[in-house]
């Protein structure tokens, strides 16, 4: 068997409501670049990334100009071999960038394909630790007044989760300590509660805000700075509430560096935007062989079967783009847990035709 | 005065000789993404950027998609402001990749119109060390043959290089040693040669080749190495022939963490993968305060004003892709220097209608 088809398509999709974090301010639309690849047996295999609203154009153009005569002809079970070639292609404008987001499409297509083969979903394929996996509510809502951050939460505990995720990172320090107080005193004393901070400080405002979450018993504070700023998270890291990174690595060499550095005690691999399923498996490998639990970032369609897949799987995050609007089978989520899907594959299907209104190119 | 204008086009050009390297392997095309930005004085200002032949497209539609309406009405003389907003901007599919040509791209420009705003050649502009810079002629040659080698070097001699760069990472190790020596004898002793592996071993063939190659005193080995591998290129530095690297870094983190490694002796940052100007410049002081020399990597045209004007550059690349056949001065070289130009800005001019056929988008 052989890839003969691939088409890549990129839609820019306005969100139900204004979303909000430090480091984008307001979110009002995402991206969505959908790859489907063919084989010569009939066989589809389904992959996609999404943006924060910029740079989606880029992604697809080197789907669609510079990976499809790499990948026609090629056996589409030769997944690693493909995912070096795909990186060594786009070294020169890629080593992560919109090249990480381009080969994640790619990747999670071509692992659809193995599930579909193997007539197994990726959860059993990957390696089968546990269908049930611990789910949150991420929220993005720095900017939600407090009585609609509430409102938010009791519309989450309605659904029945038993983890939260809030943002931080506000104008004032006092502002983010006044709503994580609001809050705890709302969800009580341990309700499983995050807070992510985006990157929004420098290393002093960290170690200042770290000092003054540390009271309000979260199960991590996340991005509490810049991804390249390796030594700043190992100081803020041992100030006592544990640290969640990684949605905004591109490659496996960050992840390497800030776990060894002790900077990390949440690993949170995006595949979106690391280079797919095979990247993030060995982000989680590199997690587990140092003793760290692993988390995840967007797409918790795809990553609730590589959070079941492995045996260090913490909590799988419950993203808030809305994506499931445009699916058949949504995220299914019981007593607090995410279940991973028995269809093959990743078992996704997308109704392109009610994407089409959102077509970009 | 304010940005009134920017328009960018993407050209895919020939190269007049097929080049080749250890990671390319055979190059037959180049890319260029040039971008004029224009301000309400009627001024305009040139950046370009280019690609080794793939993703050319994903930095044009960074750049035309995605970055306008931020340029769009700001102050042209702001551009660590504008730097910084556009990082951002661009973050979640950035952070180096095709984000940090399109950031250069953009940069160039600026730069170019701070230069003819202040009636100053950039070289002057940014610190004025010295308008001459030895240079080196950059070979890409991994596969030529050996009497091709000799041919291009004699030609090189012919046009006064004191300095001559070739290939190594060929599929023996005795090839590379074979070809070294052979120019080694060719050259004499004493005349600056330097060998660049372009990543192509990995950690125990990159010892075995620096050790090999030990006895053929070369200014610098460069690139033996993946550039994630920081350990790996402290381990080759210490062997005793000096490590060149940066010509694949896009973020300035990854000369800090390669530089406090002691993985880097000559730092060598290319302003069309890293952001531009602004980012340059961080990167020279960066390895100035470290006590290295700075050296650079292709667009020698305007990576001659950086390295005439800070006070550690070493040797200047005179790189092979020929873009001097779409310039009005192509660089002057004398008694071995590269003199910097006294135009205002950098002073190149790129003929666009020559460059017409070419065109991409
Ligand atoms: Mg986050
Ligand atoms: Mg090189």
């Amino acid at each position: 068997m052989a890839i003969d088809r691939i088409r890549s398509d990129h839609y820019r999709i306005p969100l139900p409501v204004v979303l909000s974090d430090s480091t984008h301010k307001e979110i009002t639309h995402f991206e969505l670049i959908a790859t489907r690849i063919g084989t010569t047996d009939g066989a589809e295999g389904l992959g996609y990334t999404y943006t924060v609203g910029y740079g989606g154009g880029s992604v697809h153009s080197l789907l669609t100009r510079d990976l499809p005569d790499l990948l026609l002809g090629a056996e589409e079970t030769r997944i690693e071999a493909l995912w070096k070639e795909m990186w060594w292609r786009l070294h020169w404008v890629g080593r992560g960038g919109s090249a990480a987001f381009a080969m994640a499409a790619v990747d999670v297509a071509l692992w659809d394909l193995m599930g579909k083969r193997a007539g197994l979903p990726l959860w059993r394929l990957l390696g089968g630790a546990d269908p049930t996996v611990p789910v949150y509510a991420g929220g993005i809502d720095l900017f939600f007044t407090l009585d609609a951050l509430l409102e938010q939460t009791s519309g989450n505990l309605d659904a029945g989760f038993e983890a939260i995720k809030m943002k931080v990172g506000r104008k004032k320090l006092s502002e983010d300590v006044e709503r994580v107080a609001a809050m705890r005193d709302y969800l009580g004393d341990g309700f499983a509660l995050m807070a992510d901070a985006n990157m929004g400080w420098d290393r002093p405002r960290a170690i200042a805000a770290a000092r003054a979450l540390a009271p309000y018993d979260l199960v991590w504070l996340e991005e509490p700075l810049e991804p390249e700023d390796v030594a700043g998270y190992a100081e803020v890291a041992r100030i006592g509430t544990p640290v969640a990174a990684g949605e905004n690595f591109h490659n496996l060499q960050e992840f390497s560096q800030l776990i060894a550095a002790g900077g990390v005690h949440y690993v949170e691999p995006d595949l979106a935007c690391l280079g797919g399923i095979t990247a993030w498996m060995k982000a989680a490998r590199m997690a587990e062989a140092a003793h760290l639990p692993v988390t995840s970032h967007g797409v918790h369609d795809l990553h609730v079967h590589l959070m079941a897949a492995v045996p260090n799987a913490s909590y799988l995050e419950r993203h808030g783009f809305g994506l499931e609007r445009f699916m058949e089978n949504p995220l299914l989520i019981e007593k607090g847990r995410a279940v991973a899907p028995e269809r093959p594959g990743h078992g996704v299907t997308l109704n392109f035709d009610a994407l089409e209104e959102y077509r970009v190119s």
